[in-house]
């Protein structure tokens, strides 16, 4: 073949000069702060041992066997259990399993998204959720985050003036900044989007990772929302393991039935064999003792992590206080670029992720995440002495 | 939430008539044939069983992680010793892990196809492939099937006159229609496709499940191709369980990489433990005694099919001879509707699936797809007896 003719949608989709960078943190012996993947010591390897032991011929038989688009009748049972016990109402709502916060995400886009729709996203936001609004042509508008959440006059004024389709929000130990919106802040949030009559797309991965205070005090927008105009979208992925590819998201019935739709063109269904094991997993109650120990273990590398920062960086550096999830953000102030950190950092063999991943255009070069959740404990006072060391010197 | 405004991609896909026909299909005590899942008879359990029993901590450690976008490394390895022992050469060539056969296609269409793209795919042609193209827009030419495949004719007249972006094909017993494109078609094919410069799209689900002849026989266009003009998309839905969700796509590099990318945005990856069981499932061996049970048993219900149609059917009806996979396909020439035919069989307890799930607007009503895939083998000969009794007394 000679040449080919590629769609306008991959197009958008360029390799950038940051997914270049990335390529330098496979280097060995890197200790690693750029990634988010959770830590392979915390994957209950022993309860999906038990519960697949325990799988008769019939659910053997469905678990090896094409599964209806949204999700086996035995993954819905269990959610439908677990988001009730998390205050959500299933009163005109349904839930959608899928393979993954990303492919929710996705379908959603393709749903909502046509080239030029105008959504609202958190600045940082997400990386994975950016590509997927990016293929289907969406027009970013930024919100700016600040340490109790998004900026609600901002917000206002894109939801007044600018008519988008969706705000897209991250609200507890967001993806990257670490930051949790205040309870306050959802009440209010809840109330714009409803005057204005904008839905909410609430990615809630992390949620279960909290270290500290009580689950009430990250209670999602869904289970608030007295005017269906959430969307929540859950996930498998930090609860049990990513390799299991099973999420969800739980919503007003029409939305939720497109991305029914889309998805029978995308995959047309996701792994009942994983699936089964997710849905054991909840209603074994196995996730329960199980979450404990993650909570625990992510906890000691958060504080171990914050430790060193404050031990080893200088004083004018501005971080987030994360309470929960996988990341500190940094913010850099001006004093240095983060790919001109990231780059001195590599020599020292610590890899970071610069801000560019989150943020728009101009504004990545002021941070940094730094992710605790996979590497050793043991070398994350060492990485974070590297970069305080480099930092000090400015 | 008062409105919804969704994009025009979910616009294209409204819930069909044929969707509505096909809710009734789950009625109790039907005779269903009109699906297209495996026998879960024929699912390896207990190779699978073994394959995990003696997974290490650093191969569960893997299959429960995040895995890179291609698939992990142990599957990587696997297809490509499968691909190179099925005659495709890897010279130039990438091999891509996908969620599946319909996810390949998905992350095709998404990477070529804009509104309008002109594409061709036979007639009859896969309800899923379908759904994906027209998800993007794909304006599609329909080239006729005939007993030993497309007509290459009329592929000309497409491939000279409209300049399609690609040709979609599936060239083993094909779904619906149980064809099989003879060895001078795939020739000429390859050929004309050249000339042309259009790209072929083989999807080869059922290459395994040949009940006559050898594999020589079947061999895919990739294995023929000397001018680099073939993606072709396999999967283990049929040779191990469609709940794994693994199936794969080997093509040249640059196209690869735009479905990469693509898929970066619709679920960042597959499931590294399903993965992980496909790629132990090939590399150990255990794949082939378990191929020679699996095309045994659906040999069987092959012939104990085709032994009730030429019992019962009246002499009238045209059938194809399927050699392999799932599917007869009947053609009622004209004497009843397949809608009216799909309504008189509910009602004597049969289902089958008409025509207009494969054909463009004005062709479904002459055929119907019968499957003999999932059916219990003392049922085969039932239905198709009350089938009989139907067409007979026309």
């Amino acid at each position: 073949m000679k040449k080919y003719k590629f769609s306008e949608a991959v197009k958008r989709l360029k390799s950038s000069e940051i997914r270049e960078l990335m390529k330098l943190t496979t280097r060995p012996n890197l200790i690693v702060f750029g990634g988010g993947s959770p830590d392979p010591q915390l994957f209950p390897y022993e309860s999906v041992k038990k519960i697949q032991s325990k799988w008769d011929a019939e659910k053997a038989a469905m678990a090896y066997q094409y599964g209806p688009t949204p999700g086996i009748p035995p993954i819905q049972k269990a959610l439908r259990s677990w988001v009730t016990d998390h205050h959500i109402s299933l009163e005109g709502q349904s839930i959608f399993v899928s393979s993954g916060a990303q492919q929710s995400l996705s379908l959603i886009s393709c749903a909502f998204v046509n080239l030029g729709t105008k959504i609202v996203v958190e600045n940082p936001t997400f990386i994975g959720a950016m590509a997927c609004f990016q293929i289907n042509g969406a027009e970013f508008l930024w919100a700016e985050l600040e340490n109790d959440g998004v900026d609600l006059n901002q917000l206002e004024s894109y939801f007044k003036n600018d008519k988008p389709v969706f705000f897209y929000t991250i609200p507890n130990f967001q993806n990257p900044s670490g930051i949790t919106m205040s309870m306050q802040k959802r009440m209010e949030l809840l109330e714009l989007a409803h005057k204005y009559q904008v839905l909410i797309i609430e990615d809630d991965p992390y949620v279960e990772l909290y270290y500290e205070g009580s689950p009430e005090d990250y209670r999602s927008l869904k289970s608030l929302d007295k005017n269906n105009i959430v969307i929540n979208i859950g996930t498998f992925s930090k609860m049990l393991s990513p390799g299991m590819r099973v999420g969800w998201m739980v919503g007003p019935e029409l939305p939720v039935s497109k991305c029914e739709v889309a998805r029978q063109s995308q995959d047309a269904c996701g792994s009942s064999f994983t699936q089964m094991l997710c849905a054991d997993y909840v209603s074994s109650g196995m996730i329960y003792p199980s979450l404990e120990k993650i909570r625990e273990g992510y906890r000691i590398k958060r504080n171990l992590m914050k430790n060193a920062i404050e031990s080893y960086f200088p004083d004018w550096i501005k971080r987030s206080e994360p309470k929960g999830g996988f990341f500190f953000w940094i913010d850099l102030q001006g004093r240095i670029g983060s790919k001109e950190l990231f780059k001195r950092a590599i020599d020292k063999g610590v890899a970071v992720i610069t801000g560019h991943a989150f943020m728009p255009p101009g504004d990545g070069e002021r941070c940094c995440r730094l992710s605790f959740s996979s590497s050793k404990k043991e070398d994350i006072g060492k990485g974070i002495k590297i970069l305080g060391d480099i930092l000090k010197k400015l």
